[in-house]
């Protein structure tokens, strides 16, 4: 990193499927210069999240799509380098839509996505901010606990399970008393993983194994709530063995995100008419009130050895798109984390 | 009818598609004899719904798949002619799963689909019983408000508007406070009553509308509660039309009873993830505790004449099957139902 000088990673063209080089461009700027009410941020880490990807198309979403020649939205952790605001203490760790570059100005309001970051505690590990205690992790706990409404007894079923929200979801489904947790993912490593060190009851690995019949060993009386990451294949596959009054909480579908078109179409949704079946979606922004009380029990889950994490960390801002990759091709363990 | 003669109509082989005559066989018997603590019915009206085409298929729902060679199943209205039983009275009107057939012997109690009857107050209409305040009004009803928990302002939009279920939703809507509310059906003549006779904003004719234009036009802020009686590329339609936090109460899919397997996939189905969508389905018979306190409501409305409510009306228990295809072709105006 030359001194003065920010690097930023800007969105050249949207791309179709994975990210190619071609599609971004690394420009180089003057570090900016905190205005009166703002601080200047260095950015330390970056959370790599699906989302991202969606963010890149130029469709409408939860947010607006990234702007050609913009940078590249994400959330991220930096410290606070200069500052002309009682909002923030030059030294201060924070966490926010920092993006994919250097250094960020953060201010004092206005819109979440560039402006105000959250001040995290002092000691905070930023890795397990962005990961257990990130976005990823939220999203499993109000995933579960509010879309899914997890109760005691219940059949549980997790895809993208190795990754860092399904992993977070199965366990909390087995704090929350689940009977049966069963998680669906792609390498023999990750299943391994999600049984022995995170005590899933099942795996399944569906590049390998009949994933329908699985799941009809696994869950022989059908699944109560379906925490789904990935859409697609797996999402009509997990319908069709929906239990009576069986929810499914969409979090994501990122079998789906690299599709130009719209994704192949659900044929099992008929099933939720019989089996009394809600399906339903959720941001984990709106939740944004709840965060402080979902983060301190969590907390708890993590100093009791009961909610265990784990951080791919990526070194290197120009690795950033890689990174990005890795969710897709699922060559990652955890939580995909870029340090600067 | 011969007298000491019962008609009783059975299900031959499973339908493939539209019900075909050799897919039924009608048989004579002798008017059986009702035991103690029995009555013997005499069937006066059938209740023609999309469901019985359901029971034909040789699939699991939420009732057993009619067994070859069984009577078809079907609610309807008949009266007590003879009884052994001080649960009726002779004389009384009772409404129950009487199948298609003359007579029929009603019990005390036991599985729903064979035995209890209930008996309706004396005066009732039986063409009201069965339709408005029958299972298909009924299923407007809870569908609208407890599934669709419609409110005040919404933008509801219902498919097959023409039907007994859908027209009813539509007028609930209207009655519970939408703000606008959008029907879909199949002809020019449905579009007119629904819009002119039971006070829908708009009508819209999937068969010669572009559906999602119209729909655009009819809900330019997008639909908060989709009503829908069809499934297949309506619903679709309507998943990409959602508005923030919409809602699909799913209440058939009867643009896809009659196909032989799985249905075209829904392709719109990651919508419910930026619009905190929820989609959910439900039966009827889950709300039987509930049917006296919505029968009051509803009879209240009817008698305001805010719900209205039309029947069509088929003579003869030989023309059941062709009633049963009516519901398929759309060729019909409000709540099909069999007078013997």
């Amino acid at each position: 990193m030359t001194p003065g000088i920010s690097r930023r990673v800007l969105l050249a063209q949207r791309p179709s499927g994975m990210v190619r080089e071609e599609d971004l461009r690394i420009e180089q700027v003057q570090v900016p210069e905190p205005g009166s009410g703002e601080a200047l941020v260095k950015v330390l880490y970056l959370s790599i999240d699906p989302t991202i990807r969606t963010w890149m198309n130029d469709a409408a979403g939860y947010l607006p799509p990234i702007p050609l020649g913009g940078v590249v939205r994400s959330l991220g952790v930096g410290r606070v380098i200069k500052t002309h605001t009682d909002r923030y203490n030059e030294g201060d760790l924070v966490m926010g839509m920092t993006g994919w570059q250097d250094y960020v100005v953060a201010g004092s309001g206005g819109p979440a996505e560039t402006s105000a970051m959250e001040v995290l505690q002092a000691g905070t590990d930023p890795l397990v901010a962005l990961s257990a205690l990130g976005i990823t992790g939220l999203a499993a706990y109000f995933g579960m606990v509010d879309i899914g409404r997890i109760v005691r007894g219940d059949t549980v079923v997790v895809s993208g399970a190795g990754g860092a929200t399904g992993s977070a979801a199965g366990q909390i489904a087995r704090i929350k008393g689940a009977s049966r947790v069963v998680g669906i993912a792609g390498t023999a490593e990750k299943c391994r993983w999600i049984c022995d060190d995170l005590g899933f009851d099942a795996a399944v690995n569906y590049r390998t194994d009949d994933v329908t019949a699985r799941l009809r060993e696994a869950c022989p009386d059908g699944i109560d709530l379906f925490f789904d990451n990935v859409g697609g294949a797996i999402l009509d596959t997990c319908l069709a063995q929906l239990a009576m009054r069986g929810r499914v909480a969409l979090c994501g579908a990122i079998s789906t995100y690299n599709d130009p078109g719209p994704p192949a179409g659900l044929r099992n949704y008929r099933i939720l008419i019989p089996r009394r079946g809600r399906m339903e979606g959720f941001i984990i922004l709106d939740y944004i009130d709840q965060f402080p009380d979902a983060r301190s029990e969590m907390m708890s889950w993590i100093d009791a050895g009961r909610l265990k994490h784990l951080e791919h960390v990526v070194h290197g801002l120009d690795h950033a798109p890689s990174a990005l990759n890795l969710l897709f091709t699922g060559d990652h363990n955890g939580k995909v984390i870029v340090e600067l």
